[in-house]
């Protein structure tokens, strides 16, 4: 008998925002799996730890880069490849072992996290429950107490990262705009924003949901370089009719 | 001293997907307040049951109509936007008097939900928190098994309700989608995905994460009409890279 693979949602910070399903299986694992940074606890760790016991094994996944841009030889796909595979290979061990393996998921797992490529691995080995959770668009959105989304528009979540032109086509086209992965990209978004004269719709949440949370009109925004996990919501036009 | 005014998201049908936070708020609310079709209990409250306590009020906020097409000189917009007027002052007439009222929401309370029209009433009136919930969209996801988006994808959740060729325009410019409030909409959204060559990406999610739910490739669908609270899933391509 092998053991049984979680891939749990545990929201966007609050640690209030768990799901109870997500905390009842986090209790029922042997092993916690979680991203960390080097020489980091991990948030998505930080978020549960309050619930974790001491026969649990922790299993941090230590990013090996924390940027894209990496000096050649090396190849930014290539190591992260070779990550997710040993790391896959990790939880495997455990596994084979019959231990359950919960792997911790901020936000939520199948929504641009990195457990879509420990599911890609493992999920037709091992019987597999993932959990959803809160994810980080509609977490900023109650942060900020604005609607996001009504009645028939397009809601676009966008990545930061995109090259400016397809940035642009991507906001231009939108009823609603999340635009997520921020970082250093950050002066090229608003480049775009203001170019659009979207700047007026448009907020920033840096955080949200945490005890720490910032939020702001984009315009009050200072500086070039915001958090990667920062978001900026530019939500649809009120549905004045009803 | 007024009431205070939750906006609470208690997920997409399983009840174990409400968070930590919505539970405790719900229990200190004096009033717990949902929408429901007339002669139903309505879905929204049906998740929360067990937890509620006999001296809690509850005020089920009964939809006057089901649907957009009326019959002159009824008029959707004016309809709605009288029973939004009359559950707010509904709301109101507890909060006035100190209560604190829960809302209940399906779902996330800011993302396609009615209760952003109570919150557009209310918000600036009453101490008002939203509690964000677990989104259909990343239940569906989770429901599937499958990633939904990948690095810098865009994903657009998209109505089916949109006119035809609206609907072709946003299916066609996508990485990643959700085409969501199906219904009657469906032989219009399966035609155009089908049309696009999108069919064999396609899944599709009914009542995800009930015990009722089902979920097959939208190939496998029969019939010309689903329910209104029904799906589809074109994930991103696979990141084959990582």
């Amino acid at each position: 008998m092998t053991g049984r693979l979680f891939g749990l949602g545990v929201g966007p910070g609050d640690p209030e925002l768990l799901t109870l399903k997500a905390l009842r299986l986090l209790r029922e694992a042997a092993v916690v799996a979680y991203p960390a940074a080097r020489g980091r606890k991990g948030r998505a760790l930080t978020i549960v730890e309050e619930h974790l016991r001491a026969d649990q094994e922790r299993v941090p996944m230590v990013y090996p880069v924390t940027t894209e841009a990496l000096p050649a030889p090396l190849d930014y796909e290539t190591v992260m490849s070779a990550f997710y595979d040993e790391s896959a290979a990790v939880l495997a061990h455990h596994l084979d072992a019959g231990r359950d393996v919960a792997v911790l998921c901020e936000g939520d797992p199948l929504f641009y996290g990195s457990f879509m490529y420990l599911h890609d691995r493992l999920a037709e080995r091992y019987p597999t429950t993932v959990v959803p959770g809160v994810c980080s668009v509609v977490a900023c959105a109650s942060a900020l107490a604005v609607p996001l989304v009504y009645r028939n528009q397009t809601l676009s979540v966008i990545s930061g990262v995109l090259p400016e032109d397809a940035l642009r086509a991507r906001l231009a086209a939108a009823d609603a705009a999340a635009v997520m992965k921020l970082g250093t990209q950050f002066p090229k978004v608003r480049r775009v924003i203001e170019d659009l004269g979207l700047t007026d719709r448009a907020l920033y949440a840096e955080r949200a949901t945490m005890a720490d949370q910032r939020l702001m009109p984009l315009r009050a925004v200072e500086g070039d370089s915001v958090p990667y996990f920062a978001m900026i919501l530019i939500p649809g036009d009120r549905w004045t009719g009803v």
